[in-house]
């Protein structure tokens, strides 16, 4: 890693809190994928991006920004990152999936809310995200009480523009949700100078389709028995497909799924059991559970989260002749994703059902974030809908910090000797 | 109080557990409200309604179901009664306010969720609130995403129609607000069978004012100093608004107001404190956090809650001569209610800051159910508000049990020692 203390300087990190983030991030990497037994050659250009996660990438946003672009930071898979582009600005997904964050956050935010929250405030209170520090600007979203109230507090450090999503999915909320994109691709014209064109929005589509489109044929070739990829090897490309340049990221994903393309026709199956985890986002660097279920002998093989299917699944249309009918294409896409900031969210357990077979799992654990009241009240009737498919379920219910990674261990190692 | 058993087994009570709740409140209304001193004669009405809280006003509700009429339950203060009364349905706020009701709820929500949630589902569950029991259809709305979540689980136990509420007060959010009561509006026609006309929905609209007039007509009275009444009063007198009928009680509160306007002429200040609470509701018969202040050297002046000003302040427009005209009326209305469920909801600051004039306090209360996201993390903002205005505010964050209720003590006397 090269040295970047005068760019983080620029950008107003604090470099001594920084320092320690630095200290304690490689050495869990190590840890966690590196003693990884046959990966993939494709994965060095992943070990790379970790290894200049605040590095060679903030480089290339403060190049950007020098040149008169702008960085917009995002939170949510509901924010059409095609606006950004279109108006060829850079969007970053930003990290929220650390301890170290958590006390910095619990100083403009109560306790007891959700770690991921907590984690992307601590990570702007205490200046210690370079990402954070390149965003000119925040699009928000209405989709969970946290996030919600948090745009306020956090609106007192940066310029932070809040879309509202409806709660429900019945066609006047698809207008409605179309209306929020517009007065986006309004914000993002203003933040930037640069006029979203027909053109232009559809090759921010094409783009962002052709990220989904490679991440799909990733966990396509995960529904081979056995997978040629780990969990924590997807769940880690997935985290950077948020904050990478896409072109980029697409080719080398390509490229990895390529050698995995020709792995799976030399695989044996090794007997382990195989794992949906279904529910709220894991942020770089939250690999907890996937790591303590591939210390164990099973692997996680798909994640309906959003830092799973529900990033990449459904293209959007590129067709159309207007703004208003890309518009339209957008929000068809962006409003179909079933999380559970929706009321009633049907459409999300038939995902569950749906990937258990597409996906050949043995079992499904439903993650919640602590304090995540919308998943964690859903989740009765996930397991309802599961257990009358006769699919094993359990729940945990969890944060970012290891205290429970023992009592997590064992529920799991009970789970799968009961599966 | 009569026999209500038979119109209890007949709306499906369990009698076992209802005689438990009806063992322990008379009890507990004894203790906190029979013993006040200097109490108004003008109370007795509502210590009887308290008396026949699942007696007469239950048997009013099944006389009007036999005649074919139709009892709708809400949960909060942006569903508007106005609809309700022009279909010449019965609404009622529904029972949440006891801890009773909490193991119940546990069994369908997660556990650490606001107490409010947890007590109406369990009152449902339990089969234990005669109210709820003789509703035909229950109104929800997204106002939290506790709430919005457990609608869909209270669909399995009784007809639910959710209002989507806009998350923000933009003009097109006056809009959408307009259209959901617009589909409420048909709805309840659907329901009741009944047709809400420009006349029926104007009648519907003088009835609620009038009770919105005659609640401020209370509070204003509570200005003078010392107030005429207590806290806790007007606390149970606001609870009972909520499913009282609305004729009676209007015509009742006013005679007590015009006893407390002879009152006024002949007190003498005792030098209590003068406080007010703002934040979470307190639905019937959560009367603990006014208990604990005015057990001490102190009153409850005023409460900017849904169970205080917010539900009577700002009276509807009875203007217009088109269904639309009245339905933009009550968006009107309804969307300025400053609740924390909105992103920014400054407004609810700049009433704080009015009300401690108006009323001349001494000191504020932040009161928040535990797990109520929206209002723990407004409290920062309500603080550095208050500071500002050298206006003294304790947070107090609990739920319906007495387990905290001596540490809660405490703090306030401090609070009190301080201000």
């Amino acid at each position: 890693m090269g040295d970047y203390r005068q760019l983080w300087t620029d950008l107003g990190v604090d470099l001594e809190k920084h320092d320690k983030l630095c200290a304690v991030l490689p050495e869990l990497y190590g840890d966690t994928y590196l003693n990884q037994e046959d990966r993939p050659e494709g994965m060095n250009y992943f070990n790379f991006v970790v290894a200049e996660v605040h590095g060679l990438r903030i480089q290339e946003l403060d190049e950007h920004r020098k040149k008169g672009g702008k960085v917009i930071g995002t939170f949510c898979v509901f924010v059409p990152d095609e606006v950004i582009l279109a108006a060829n600005a850079i969007g970053v997904g930003l990290c929220a999936g650390s301890q170290f964050w958590i006390e910095d956050g619990e100083k403009v935010l109560p306790r007891n809310m959700c770690p991921l929250i907590k984690a992307f405030m601590g990570a702007k209170v205490g200046g210690t995200c370079p990402y954070f520090q390149s965003c000119d600007m925040i699009i928000g979203e209405t989709t969970c009480d946290g996030k919600k109230k948090a745009w306020e507090v956090l609106e007192d450090y940066v310029p932070v523009h809040v879309m509202d999503l409806p709660q429900m999915k019945r066609d006047k909320d698809y207008t409605s949700w179309g209306s929020e994109i517009k007065d986006l691709i309004a914000k993002v014209e203003e933040l930037t100078g640069n006029k979203v064109t027909v053109e232009s929005l559809k090759e921010g589509i094409r783009i962002a389709n052709a990220k989904r489109r490679a991440l799909k044929r990733l966990y396509d070739l995960r529904k081979y028995k056995p997978s040629p990829i780990s969990g924590l090897d997807c769940l880690l490309i997935s985290q950077i497909a948020f904050y990478d340049d896409p072109h980029r990221f697409v080719e080398k994903l390509n490229e990895l799924c390529d050698e995995l393309d020709e792995k799976v026709k030399n695989l044996k199956d090794q007997g382990k059991k195989r794992l949906m985890i279904t529910g709220t986002p894991m942020a770089l660097p939250n690999w907890k559970l996937h790591s303590i279920i591939e210390g164990l002998n099973a692997q996680v093989i798909v994640e309906e989260t959003c830092t799973g299917t529900r990033y990449f699944e459904n293209e959007v249309s590129e067709e159309g002749e207007t703004i208003d009918e890309l518009i339209k294409n957008l929000a068809d896409r962006y409003l179909n994703i079933n999380c559970a900031c929706f009321t009633p969210n049907t459409g999300r357990i038939d995902d569950i059902i749906k990937y258990s077979k597409e996906y050949n799992v043995d079992g499904v654990i439903d993650f919640n974030l602590s304090f995540c009241h919308t998943y964690a009240v859903e989740h009765k009737a996930v397991e309802k809908a599961l257990k009358e498919k006769d699919i094993p379920v359990m729940h945990i219910e969890t944060d970012y910090s290891t205290e429970d990674a023992g009592q997590i261990k064992t529920r799991v190692e009970a789970f799968l000797e009961m599966i």
